[in-house]
């Protein structure tokens, strides 16, 4: 059975060393008033956190997915131990971490945060979900609830009390919302009646609380056609008093949960609306605008699903590395024994090294990113916010569908090491395979955060965004100019930097003529600014680690394992720039096949 | 639920206009005088395979997985209606169909054969696998067993009145199978006494027929230690009379059944011998010779698992392509409905043309090399036998490795274009994922193949096979100048035969200092020889397709769809060699990392 434990070394580096995270947070009031800010209280809370999940969360990972989730007349019944776990959770303010003291909440930034929730997603992804969507639904209903509502409903979420969920997806409609079928009719006294049938909703019913908040997109009666008539609902599954009590048993009724490949101890529910009171949230006809607030966080949150499973997978794939031998190396390593460890094979060790440098680059982009969001969120100056809210739209998509690609790849190859017995459901690998294959295709298909990325996040404004993320990577050249360890990184960033630039252009003009160009090209260009974005983290955690070292602080040798691997980052998997550069270049013109000779599609498209 | 359709169209295409198979079979006494050399023959005997792929094997594909195999006392139940299709299947002559006439065979060509099994893979990979199984059984006895083993256990086996396994691994070993430690004792009666136990044993125990044959490694007392100690032994469940009828039960005994990610309905079984009596197969201690025989028509049974998963998953995508409407293309293509099939989406038909190519290019090969064996096992000349064994010594390693590796591609990408829907088990999808992810793990897992491929079938040799494989590429390119339309397949031909002779000497030469250094390219080096061989078939199949065009012969665009693929296959799926090689250049340095610091491993390699 795999075990895990949290990689606190690795997490206290980025925050101390590469983001020097204290200094930033105390620069921000909302902070430091709270005294929320030191790494001293970061450090507490990630121990204690990574207790939790190894000791409490993790066990229940694999009796989790051999149970799943059960219903009858629309009770869920979720695994053995989980909802005792999340009590636990809840009871210890884990839930109220990084929410509003407002609400009850502790205020904690959001690296600290995503730290924790990282370690509950390598701990038992499929548990980690239920407070990941109530996470979510609290995020959306801070920004748009009325102050009633969040009166009501924010202090239930923090204190775990209840449970929220993200309703989008109808049987017809998962990318293209602005087809969605829910509809919403206003009762007069400001609630309004919804119906209409929800799929794949993840923690959409289950046992843990007795309340469930389901924030649901419906279009009211009357409104425009597509997204522009979508607004979103707060639909309790029990009605609430004003006092906060529970009222009556709502018209949502979970029909029946999805049979899955992985997450299966998380209860993806088929949800029936049928007149079901809801309360408006926001305004009408914009509910596609508090949606995305609710997906920002989600889609970093799913990037963050492949960061946790890559790590758990690779901890568990070095473990059995070391342990099993077979085969003998020359020379030999361990003379004793019939065989060598297979560690020391080259290519058990480029897996492992695959896993780990991926996940170490994913890691670095998480915490960047979570602190850029508590800039977002809180600094008082204006241009500050603006910065980082603009660097976190701009790599949001890459964080969702880089990790989560690279996190699939690191479990699959994770499993690889096992040989066999990573095929075996007792070893544990396969379920981490199965589990991250899910990131890559809900909340957004990893092609839609592509064309994101490339359509509405550079294109969209010129490139301004893009810019200044180049603008970061060229100071930081300058300013390492004299580290002569970086010399052959920092040439390889200010390459990648202009290669980006002549690329957006490329596709941009292209684009002008065809919008296919730019749409056969997203997902290799994702792919593209995902690894210069990785290259430039790996860069930075090695000048920390160069620091270090000149400092005389690599007593346990974690800055010079730091440094190999950003060694192996860059020689071994940022050249897959150099096919997607290719590609990318070649664009539509290989994709506008003959329809009907090659796919025997009656609608020609090239004839169209 | 996922539908399924034998490709007869492509097998026609690769076997009459590409491989021109009919000439070279009507030059091969063997099939001449049996008459088994025909196209129309060939045509026949898929289109019948087809039907029963189709009608038989097909529909119990998902409640296979479903139900999945179950062990009570030893005894094996295999899902509903499995036994009866296999018993269908023996009854209507499949198993004897490539088999030696003089044992009931049909004296069928590989190239059929082959083609046969690549549609019950198709169909149904777990049931497919006890067949297959037997086959790999049949052939190391056909190569090796005594006449007096060969009269009595050949004929049952080409009639499927008993099956046939490979019992290789044991719990310490699997690569590495010079530590096997079960051990026979000679009983000076021409038998042997085999104790130890066996796991991972494919269609190891099972409802199908009376007996199985067992062909188990094992070291005979006294037998030197390693591989050169092995024997191969046949081990019948029940012990054979002199006259074929069945004995007494033997002393092998499924202990447990593996519960897998995948192949649910193949019983993967754990046996153990305890005194059974078995026969020596072959010469003592030389069993790794004979066994090599059975694994190198498993690998290319391997590879093609990739190929018959990708093909199935392939054509259920395109379908859901055609028929899942969502967000609008500009132009519209469908306009009268509210939103456009996805097909007209570019990557969307990125994924599918991805598919399309790896497993078009994937049969090419597998016919390709079928043809060869067929010409190694019966060519008259000694120099055609030669060539041909060369060709598929050098090309089984990547046969299985590129074909999984690319199947496995396949089938995520096939579940991609689901979105969510693909998660969900009732659409089929995820099925061919979990199914097509062990074929990169058995029969040596894909990093073993990749040493086979640079340690022994190139370097071991000075490069002479490979310089073979580059002689018919050099043909290829002189006698195809004149073709306009090839001219940019031949340049990227020219070059890339060119590199891998550069690639191939620059690892050679560092592996001459340091082993290691052919071992941390082994994998990125077989997948560039991979694409290299797929270019090369690219190449030949526009070059067949072009000749029909020209002729007037593409009434139905068949060959115009062949072209865009090529295209597609060089410009977007060949650019992976640039990654490649630039990887293969760095070497080992950015593995040989330092193992107490990167890996917390207290055996330094580095160091030692």
């Amino acid at each position: 059975m795999p075990s895990y434990k949290a990689p606190l070394r690795d997490m206290k580096f980025l925050m101390q060393d590469v983001l020097q995270a204290e200094q930033t947070l105390a620069g921000i009031p909302f902070y430091a008033e709270n005294e929320t800010h030191s790494a001293d209280l970061a450090e507490q809370i990630l121990e204690e956190a990574g207790r939790f999940a190894s000791n409490v969360v993790q066990p229940l990972n694999m009796s989790g997915d051999a149970e799943g989730c059960t219903v009858q007349d629309g009770v869920v019944t979720t695994p053995q131990g989980f909802k005792e776990a999340y009590r636990q959770f809840a009871a210890a303010g884990w839930t109220a971490l990084d929410g509003d003291p407002k609400y009850g909440g502790q205020g904690v930034p959001h690296v600290v945060g995503n730290a924790v929730s990282e370690m509950m997603i390598s701990a038992n992804i499929a548990w980690s979900m239920y407070p990941g969507l109530s996470h979510g639904a609290y995020t959306a209903l801070h920004a748009y609830g009325s102050d009633e509502t969040k009166d009501i409903y924010l202090p239930k979420l923090l204190s775990g009390e209840w449970t929220g969920t993200m309703c989008l997806t109808e049987p017809h409609c998962g990318t293209d919302l602005g087809l969605l079928r829910t509809k919403a009719v206003d009762n007069g006294d400001g609630t309004f009646s919804i119906t209409g049938t929800k799929i794949f909703i993840s923690a959409g019913e289950h046992d843990f609380t007795d309340n469930i908040v389901h924030l649901v997109l419906a279009r009211i009666e009357g409104a425009p056609q597509g997204t522009k008539g979508i607004s979103l609902f707060l639909v309790p599954k029990y009605t609430v008093n004003p006092d906060g009590s529970l009222g009556e048993r709502n018209g949502v009724m979970c029909a029946s949960l999805e049979h899955k490949m992985g997450i299966k101890a998380n209860a993806t529910a088929v949800l029936n609306f049928d007149g079901a009171q809801g309360i408006l949230v926001g305004q009408a006809n914009k509910g596609m605008q508090a949606m995305f607030v609710m997906m920002n966080g989600a889609r970093l949150g799913t990037g963050m699903q492949g960061l946790g499973l890559g790590e758990v997978a690779y901890q568990n794939a070095l473990a059995y590395a070391k342990d099993r031998i077979q085969m003998r190396h020359e020379p030999r390593v361990v003379a004793s024994e019939p065989a060598d460890p297979i560690i020391v094979h080259p290519d058990v060790r480029r897996m492992l090294l695959t896993a780990k440098a991926y996940t170490e680059g994913a890691r670095a982009l998480t915490l960047w990113l979570s602190l850029n969001l508590d800039i977002e969120h809180h600094h008082p100056d204006e241009q500050a916010r603006q910065d980082a809210a603009d660097i976190v739209a701009l790599l949001t998509p890459i964080a969702k569908a880089f990790m989560t690609d690279n996190g699939f790849t690191s479990t699959v190859l994770s499993q690889q090491v096992y040989g066999g017995h990573g095929y075996i459901k007792e070893w544990g690998m396969e379920q981490f395979v199965r589990d991250a294959r899910i990131g890559q295709i809900y909340e957004g298909t990893n092609g839609i955060q592509a064309l994101d990325l490339l359509g509405r996040k550079v294109l969209g404004d010129g490139g301004k965004k893009l810019q200044k993320l180049a603008g970061m990577l060229e100071q930081f050249v300058e300013e390492s100019q004299d580290i002569e360890e970086l010399a052959p990184y920092l040439e390889t960033l200010g390459k990648a930097a202009q290669q980006v630039g002549t690329l957006t252009m490329v596709i941009g003009q292209k684009a002008m003529q065809d919008p296919d160009e730019a749409n056969a090209a997203a997902v290799d260009y994702l792919r593209y600014v995902g690894h210069v974005t990785y290259a430039y983290l790996w860069a930075l955690m090695s000048r920390a680690a160069l620091r270090q070292i000149a400092s005389g602080n690599d007593r346990d040798g974690f800055y010079k394992a730091k440094l190999q691997t950003a060694r192996f980052y860059f020689e071994k998997l940022f050249p897959e720039t150099r096919a997607l550069a290719a590609t990318i270049k070649a664009g539509n013109a290989p994709l506008a096949v003959d329809d009907v000779a090659v796919f025997g599609f009656e609608q020609s498209l090239v004839n169209a």
